[in-house]
């Protein structure tokens, strides 16, 4: 019999899963609506009965891993989330485990994403690395000696609050000036708008309205030189550059991989980061770390991270 | 037969060592002129002799640790440590193991701090916690469940060298704007040359030569209430808190341990910077990092932290 596990991916619209191989393949997956539920009892009843429908008589169930906003490793539960149903604090774990009978264990998106890198993506050889995933905000999973780092809190790795610009743009934490407000999918897409204002170059990006600029479309325009484009994306990569410099002085890894909806931009993002990196970096690190992609491709990467965490915490 | 282990702290000017037993107390100890010993061969003969000196037909010697500038932890090695007579790569360890026959471990000071923390100090009961010496540089040594990090160089840990103000003071490792040249001693003085330009508020200050200021006599002014020593301790204080808010979203420690001359101003620094990283942490942070004094005394601090580091590895 073929031993799976769960990973499960808990979204504001989304939640999706699917079972994993030791191999990391997704041998069969599924969703279910987040917002259907604003019952945490009534979540936890479907997400167990639609994970365990997957789970057909030619394979076994060893474990499940969940990848969740505000998720506490080390008490199970999911604390505080704004962009989830639920209030308060939820022991998902706990939950999940007394309907499933199996061992559960949750962590946030962007631990999440550092497991799958150790486990199935680019990091397999790596003990010290760390995972910036850039989307909407920029979330961070270090991993220090082969371990994800939680730190005395459980909250450790929270690279894109570290503050860059003093009193610069306010950030959904209530501090200002901090990293994800520039290094991310949204901070590109602010640097834009700063930039069609304080600068008088053409651009294609002035005819789109703000709310329905992309980092997709900014990328797009850089590829074709639009210089405005060009010039958000070169501030983006440098003050994603001046983040990794920062983290790599304090835990010197072998390896930044950059995940999420913003590195599609591929080298156009690339080459100017590791560029300010190599440039900036203390003299000690200097062509000690590498930047790459990440090694897991995105259509499935959150249900293999959190397939991921399962099978690590089964080593 | 007592079992100790020998504790050695080299410096450009003196090399001090002592035999120090499992509780932390130092039974007997020496010294030797490092600049006397142009060859290192010279040295490790003069140091291990000194040492085997002090073991008497009462104690077992079982190690030896040894804090030195430019350590590299996992190779056992002094590397281009510009303050030090030897130049290129010295394989320390190595050498002084062939002469006295116990096992050597070496690493550099900061971290043989933290381990003396841990070992004998404020940090017996943690897991997770930073130790930051404030001296003419800003030297830490980080703890991660239990384990002094070292990264995938051996040289993680370099705080004092995460960028605070882009193209700010110039630093010796070459960049700008570093932590370490304003919060330490030496970047108190700077502070205070700073605010002599500055500003127009009479100072005791201004009847010392900028190189014969010392921290000891700014915070000295700073109690009796100088306006510019207090505007100083302040603006060091809130730096030095910045580079501490920094660190907590990247490791979150349980507690920032401050040591070495800087931190003789007591609670004339102590408090500016609590009340800056509370103020201005993350919140998921707040309330959860104590800002503390080193538990060890700093007479023997050197010692001890180098002694511990070899009670550490025979864990």
């Amino acid at each position: 019999m073929k031993q799976v596990v769960a990973g499960v991916d808990i979204g504001g619209t989304n939640t999706i899963f699917g079972l994993t191989d030791r191999e990391g393949r997704v041998i069969a997956e599924n969703r279910i609506l987040t917002r259907d539920y604003p019952d945490i009892n009534d979540f936890v009843t479907a997400l167990s009965d639609a994970i365990l429908k997957l789970v057909t008589k030619e394979v076994e169930l060893l474990g499940i891993g969940i990848g969740a906003p505000n998720a506490h490793y080390y008490k199970g539960t999911i604390e505080l989330a704004p962009n989830l149903p639920w209030k308060g604090i939820v022991p998902l774990a706990e939950m999940m485990k007394k309907k499933s009978r199996v061992p559960v264990v949750v962590t946030n998106d962007a631990n999440a994403a550092a497991v799958g890198e150790m486990v199935f993506g680019g990091a397999k050889e790596m003990r010290n690395f760390i995972v910036l995933t850039l989307g909407t905000g920029l979330g961070s999973g270090i991993v220090i000696n082969g371990e994800v780092l939680y730190g005395h809190t459980a909250f450790a790795g929270e690279l894109g609050h570290t503050t860059v610009v003093p009193g610069g743009r306010e950030c959904g934490c209530g501090k200002l000036g901090c990293l994800e407000t520039y290094a991310s999918a949204s901070g590109l897409v602010k640097t834009v708008s700063q930039l069609m204002c304080d600068s008088r170059d053409n651009s294609v990006l002035r005819d789109i309205a703000p709310s329905a600029l992309t980092s997709k479309i900014i990328a797009e325009a850089a590829a074709k030189n639009d210089p405005i484009a060009v010039k958000a994306m070169n501030y983006t990569a440098e003050m994603l550059g001046f983040g990794i410099i920062n983290a790599i002085v304090f835990s010197s890894p072998e390896a930044v991989f950059l995940f999420g909806g913003l590195t599609k931009a591929g080298e156009i993002l690339f080459r100017p980061v590791r560029e300010y990196v190599e440039k900036n970096v203390m003299p000690v690190f200097r062509g000690t770390v590498k930047i790459l992609p990440s090694g897991i491709s995105e259509s499935n990467a959150a249900v293999l991270g959190a397939a991921a965490l399962a099978w690590n915490e089964m080593k």
